[in-house]
């Protein structure tokens, strides 16, 4: 296994690296968490999931279950280990200093404090999952990298929690909890007009799962246009969710 | 905040910026201030808003609401300090020299005029815009990112006003006119067959404006393949726009 | 004017070139014509029209109107001033040493025999062009910057000429003729399920016009998509087309 | 004839070499073709065929037909020559150290087995395939690029051979064989739900064929969509498929 720290959540998510995951080993130190984390920030940019600036990774911290990392407020093809923060389940920053907040951290805080075993989350504008949550067409998987969509992905409507004038951003504990309800025990969530997250065990597990949710987007967007779709029954879809894209 | 000149306008398009914006300081010097359209210039080329070479971007000048800036006939990707020049409200060149102008720079002039309130404006021929001014089909807000589009975009057709057999270019001072009355107190305009404008109280405003109108886009024109698409309603989109994507 | 050959023709394909057009110059001496041949090339690659590697583009000689200049068979990314060959009407090549040639070269003399004003054909088999070439839809101008599309592009059936059972390649004389023949006085030509060529009276033109060419067709396949297209009328079409993309 | 090794392979994959193929030259040392086979796996990648770090290639060994090379388990834009092993055709390395395996190798392995003059393979998930193996929309040739789909490509449903709740991968020999006989004596194999596979008798063939497969289903895609197609006659496609992309 190279130890070189930079390039190892590189690795991870490729299929090249024969390491451990992160789940599996002792929580690595906080300089070399941060720096995967980091790391995942450029990818997910560099993948075209949070191409505009505005979308953001979280990664409970290894350290304590209570706290979770994530930027300031900044474009993620530009995160570097200083701008990662630590905050608390309540959203707050433990040590805000001058730098401005992601006003939609309560996502991230509410799926953690629904969902002790997700570790990190993904929120994301990406184009192509938007049409799935504006028209009522079910996000379900046609992609064998995509299992983990076995049931249809849900769709947070802020209207049903926040009626019908609300800003659209998930900036509230209240909303967050709205949200995290919907995402249920279920690895995706679609927000209507908005975006999607995604979570995971890991962090490789949440950024690769948003990557392949973009895929899976794609290609059954233009299957739908040419005729009958088979997709992943639910058996072939819970099997091959197991093991890819990253089981944990 | 960081001082650097270069770097500026590209931190406050993205997130991470904790500066005050343009508007709410005191005007830079010029220098500044060219030095930041610039970099807009080059957003707009990497973004593919401006991806042609043909489209422009402008700003009232901070020195004199008479005047504004605009590069030279050149590519975006390509412009340069050297390359800005300053224009009078009847879109005359200060100091031409031997530079070729853009024949359109008459839109941000007549714009100017016709909106005091409007600082920058952007001219752009991309791509995925052009079918909504080509059908008919609204172009209105399905990313929360575009709540600016809350009423649906006006569309520009210039035979309404030219005739049949016009050469397409608003090229004078009456067609740029006509133009700026069917923008009315919107944010956006179509041109059938041709491109469309975003305008704003900054340069940030109108830049990223345009940005989002592209996505806007890119996601209604495939959800409109799927069936009935929910629209941000007038008070969501209203509600968002004075956030995001740029305030002013 | 800047005297740099390399940038030369670059910066004549973008607005900001204040350049006399190659052909009101004086015949520029033959390495600066190719320096500037080599960099159509580039930006053909460049900008996705010759993107698979087996496009081409040819260059009247402005030395001898019965000679072309035509690389030899490369990538035009990868094309360089030593790749250049000159070749007769006949097709065969001056000086052809070891190199090896496109065998569609045909293409290029025969409608430089067939169209004295020509002075450059570009060969592309840009993937969104070839829909129009397939399905009898006609390639017709939506945007502004297409105006030479005024008539609807014709399209070259090998079949008519070769019969049923060709290898689909104009790789003699006598099917460059016929493709000549049906291109008449257009600008442009589809090849059905082949590609697309254009012309033009300088390398600029005929390059300019492939380019927009392609732009073109990507907006109309996704207006036609949307409903009834309003096209540029002749009148538009013939208008703009002396001006833009590139007059000559 | 460029001797450079690294350069050879990407030559050949262009049209610019004048080079004998590698089937007709004797076979290269070890360490060259190895060379060759890496920077396969570089173009496979930069042109999106193998995009997502999951896709393979491998090559049968030009010393011993009964063993193949194939990267260890890692993106293919990542691949070095360090990374390549050699494998038998039961799919079990000679050398495996601590390397992680692709689980699919038994795809390579079935179809060397089953067809002799095969010398190298493809397996790839590039998105723009897969709606034609989930719809039953047959991938027919409408590039000239393309005339090896002549035949409709065949779908490989995995359900058939394993039922219905396998993990979707062909993770042993006897899937394999399935895939490799349903294959037949084509060129190319759709996998519903998961991507495809092109076959070559070099690696140059495999490789282009999985270029030009991608590039006919991007138009095909879009052609449906038009109207009625025409599609190469078989004729046309055997007579081009002789030539192009690549001959063997």
């Amino acid at each position: 296994m190279k130890s070189g720290k930079h390039v190892m959540l590189l690795a991870l998510l490729c299929v090249g690296a024969s390491a451990p995951s992160i789940a599996q080993s002792p929580p690595p130190p906080a300089t070399e968490f941060i720096s995967e984390f980091v790391i995942a920030n450029r990818i997910l940019a560099d993948q075209g999931v949070i191409a505009d600036g505005f979308g953001h990774l979280s990664a409970r911290s290894p350290n304590d279950p209570n706290h979770f990392y994530m930027s300031r407020a900044r474009a993620a093809g530009m995160v570097t280990v200083a701008d990662v923060m630590e905050f608390d389940l309540g959203g707050q920053p433990l040590d805000q200093r001058d730098r401005r907040l992601f006003s939609e951290r309560f996502i991230h805080a509410e799926i953690y404090k629904a969902r002790p075993e997700v570790n990190s989350v993904v929120h994301s504008h990406a184009p192509t999952l938007l049409p799935f949550g504006l028209t009522g067409t079910s996000l379900r998987p046609v992609s064998h990298m995509a299992g983990f969509l076995a049931r249809a992905a849900p769709v947070f409507e802020i209207r049903e929690v926040g009626g019908n004038d609300t800003d659209m951003l998930v900036s509230t504990p209240k909303l967050g909890a709205a949200l995290a309800k919907t995402l249920g025990q279920t690895p995706i969530i679609l927000m209507r007009g908005h975006g999607f997250n995604t979570v995971g065990t890991s962090v490789k597990q949440a950024v690769s799962r948003a990557i392949y949710a973009e895929v899976n987007a794609r290609i059954l967007m233009e299957a739908l246009k040419m005729g009958n779709v088979v997709y992943l029954n639910e058996s072939e879809a819970a099997k091959i969710a197991k093991k890819s894209p990253m089981p944990q």
